[in-house]
């Protein structure tokens, strides 16, 4: 995989000549360890060796925000390549010079300027970005291109010029089904910096569990958590960790359905009487929110005031999926309140209970975002969808007017391989026939990691490195298709993530060891490789599996 | 290695029949997975299996340590097993009893009852202590035991009826000369716990750095610490972490000499001038505290004030150890102190500091600790003695009534075989000569992990697994000295380790990773094994390495 990557002195001098080399030549010929793509990339001649000289300095706008990055950035490169580097950055003739025009926004927003520029030559590497997220991001391309060579550790001489081809880039952690503690969601979010990704959407409630701390409605960590629930310290905590990382967080609270959890502790909401308790399997359950009830709103609208304040981002996710409908269709009183205001279907009384809950999620300053079933012609245009159905799905909203994010084709609990999570493309399919205007409003997408299968252990090994396919497909530009410039950037990224700090590998060692005991895990590694996982939802529906098993 | 374990049937009947096996020729005939191996262990038939209804239940004397250690027992065999288990115990009919009698100190003391009798048979366990340390160490001895076999995950049926040889068995981590942060030092903690070391010695000054931080005197941190050092918070943070584990912590602060960073902040009570910096090289510095001076033991007496309330344990260490008196000799007033007060030597000179500074120790409620040089004829009996020269000069000590722990022949930075350490008595050499009163002077030992040449990233590994032959040593009956059964046993401990949360395996991979960059690390690895360790100081010798390098 690996000798692709020696270019032929004579190809190397005509590539000089060329004025820029087009990202998908570049990639055919030479599978840089880069991950995503860069947008544009001018090869150079020789390289910048990395050794204890190296230093880095700042020149032009300065901000705390920039000087936590150096400093993650010396240490990385420093655990790195094993060579002791200065801690912080040094005041002049630094080799490595970082040069700020302005701030970004005080709290990240959607389609901010992410591009940067980056200059490596054999005496001195420039960086330069509008703002911080630039340079965040071209920290993480030079590291990614630091590699040991026959000189020591090295980045090979060359021009970046990038931007991102989407504004929205995310992962979803679901940590209802399978809790996941602060040191797993920190971790992921180094690895996500690593990658460029920059939403962090955060499922924090469901049937099996309510997941932050709530002030105003205790009774939901205290009925529904078993205590595993974020504090709101914490929730604090991580989204100032991730604000660091050039990472948005959006919050996530499932209604009208997925809502279990919401009735153990305030069954007056549901549309059955109850008593209700936590689930512990999976599946799609019947208990939904009453739509007809005043107190509904009112309870709704208390959470939703108190979590608006707590998570600064302008997007509010309200969930909206899979409501079978089955106690609506048994709650006479609902029928009634059904054929009085003329809602002829399911359907239309979850359009009724969206287009409410939009009001409320508005009156607190926020964005809604949602699954495809929220879409209904009464929502507001500003309503944000997002898609598990597909791009058709995801195109219809955007000729209507809506904004969008593909899901669909990045699940990556499923099990299928990065190629096809690679190869799924938010314009491609129904949503390639798109207008320019219309293709605008696709933001981008997100890889969901659903944890109905996934512990603390496990989730590294799920997540990456095939996130970090999809996080080019959001990133580089939608020609670059090569499976096999893919699949070999993808194991240098891995090999990368290691120092990130992300377990997958050393946790996958350490499970094989599980079994084998004393024996030497080898040939279970070799049968692994051999190995197809089982995919999509086969184990999941055994039954045998609940919110304590992996 | 393993295949050892298969005892013949026909041998298993004639074992069964034994009243009690003596470990030794438990040892020899079956490497039980067990470090350190247990006073009495008696063999039962058959095994206790470990699954999902694992449950774990308290009865007698209970206290929130015992739920603390519990939870992590719970935690550590479902993580070890892979597992599901109930994460907090159960309340009744449990498989897993632990019966505790009462509590233990407070303040953990020297020699405090340290036994437990831990019974496995296939249908139940059964774990009885005196107090909380006793639950804790045989925990341990359970975890241990759990290893996959033809049934899953089951532990063998035997009695167990366990107690320490030595009180203090402990670990010194040199935090001076490399610093290295909370999260390294609390899972070597947890490691301590897992085989039974009781006492973290923590080396928080040196001529390289100082490592905690003072409210009576700020400039030591700020001065001298290049801002790597302990907030009081920390330190009562990792007291408590240790004291969950039955862990003692004994800080050392090293006087009169290996002082330079006291003398960064505070230069005038060095014995000449001055200015000085902290050094970042290795060796014995000239500098040492000017014992002449009443302003000296004032700014110590302030200090000690100070961390005698900070650290609860009774004793307190104040080094002492490698004065070379080139300042002593250099300023002429010490010469003329010295010669009025009738001291004729630079021994008799420190004698005479050890003295004063014994009596400051004692005024804040604490026991001095020092290293061989601090004896002296005039010095208290209360003071230990901890020597780096060895068991004949600990014999020495005792003979005079002092009370010893031994750490030569326990250096683990210089790189010896396990087998080396193991072999090491604290009651051999000099001290086999003792008679039985003067013999029980003799507390224990302490491995020690000087940091010249160590950082987070490789420390595990040079402490894990040898500590655990160390602390085998100093638990296990003295008769436990077969070298294959030691080795068996220890790269089964190391396995067990991992699951504690030891990165000596995982480390060393990515260290090798660094190396081979893409390439597989295999052939490196088996290059690894056929080489030795450069031993003794010969790479500090070389000057190539200082505080910032590995």
């Amino acid at each position: 995989m690996r000798s692709e990557k020696n270019v032929s002195p004579k190809l190397l001098v005509v590539l000089l000549f060329l004025p820029a080399i087009t990202v998908s030549a570049v990639a055919q010929a030479d599978p840089w360890p880069l991950m995503p793509m860069p947008a544009h990339l001018q090869q150079g001649a020789g390289q910048f060796i990395v050794n204890s000289s190296f230093t880095l300095g700042f020149e032009g706008y300065r901000e705390p925000r920039l000087d936590s990055a150096a400093a993650r950035f010396l240490q990385r490169l420093s655990r790195q390549t094993g060579i002791p580097l200065p801690t912080a950055p040094s005041d002049s003739h630094a080799k490595f010079v970082i040069r700020c025009r302005q701030a970004s926004a005080k709290i990240q927003e959607v389609g901010e300027d992410e591009s940067y520029r980056l200059e490596i030559t054999p005496s001195d590497v420039k960086l330069e970005a509008p703002n911080p997220l630039g340079i965040i991001h071209g920290l993480h391309t030079f590291l990614q291109l630091v590699q040991i060579g026959p000189q020591g550790f090295a980045a090979p001489s060359l021009i970046i010029e990038d931007r991102p081809r989407f504004p929205w880039r995310g992962l979803l952690i679901d940590v209802a089904r399978h809790f996941q503690p602060m040191e797993t969601l920190k971790r992921n979010l180094d690895a996500m910096e690593a990658v460029k990704l920059n939403v962090l959407h955060w499922h924090l409630s469901e049937d099996q569990g309510f997941r932050v701390e709530s002030k105003s409605l205790p009774k939901l960590q205290e009925r529904s958590s078993d205590g595993l629930y974020y504090t709101q310290a914490e929730v604090k905590e991580l989204i100032e960790y991730a604000r660091d990382r050039g990472i948005r967080i959006v919050p996530e609270f499932d209604m009208p359905g997925h809502t279990t959890s919401w009735f153990a502790a305030y069954p007056e909401i549901a549309s059955l009487p109850g008593p209700y308790q936590i689930e512990r399997k999976w599946g799609i359950f019947d208990p939904a929110m009453d739509p007809t009830q005043d107190r509904t709103y009112e309870l709704v609208d208390k959470f939703i005031r108190e979590m608006a304040k707590l998570f600064p981002d302008a997007y509010f996710h309200i969930g909206g999926d899979e409501v079978n409908g089955k106690q609506w269709d048994a709650n006479p009183k609902i029928q009634e309140f059904m054929r009085s205001h003329g809602l002829k279907s399911n359907e239309e009384l979850q359009a009724y209970f969206s287009r409410h809950l939009q009001e409320i999620v508005r009156k607190h300053g926020k964005i809604m975002v949602g699954w495809d079933e929220i879409l209904d012609p009464a929502l507001p245009k500003e309503a944000v969808i997002q898609s598990w159905r597909g791009q058709d799905s995801l195109a219809d909203a955007a000729r209507r007017g809506y904004r969008g994010i593909l899901s669909n084709g990045y699940y990556l609990d499923l099990m299928y391989s990065a190629a096809s999570h690679y190869l799924t493309d938010p314009l491609a399919a129904g949503a390639a026939t798109l207008a320019p205007e219309e293709k605008a409003r696709i933001l981008g997408g997100e890889a969901c990691m659903w944890s109905e299968l996934v512990t603390p252990e496990n989730i590294d090994g799920r997540i990456w490195p095939r996130a970090a396919a999809v996080a080019e497909r959001l990133w580089s530009p939608a020609e670059l298709r090569d499976l096999d410039s893919m699949y070999a950037r993808l194991h240098a990224v891995d090999d990368n993530l290691q120092w990130v700090g992300v377990l997958d590998r050393s946790n996958r060692a350490l499970m094989l060891q599980r079994l084998t005991g004393s024996a030497d895990i080898k040939p279970l590694q070799v049968l692994l490789e051999v190995l197809e996982p089982v995919k999509r939802y086969t184990r999941t529906g055994t039954g045998n599996y609940n919110s304590s098993t992996p």
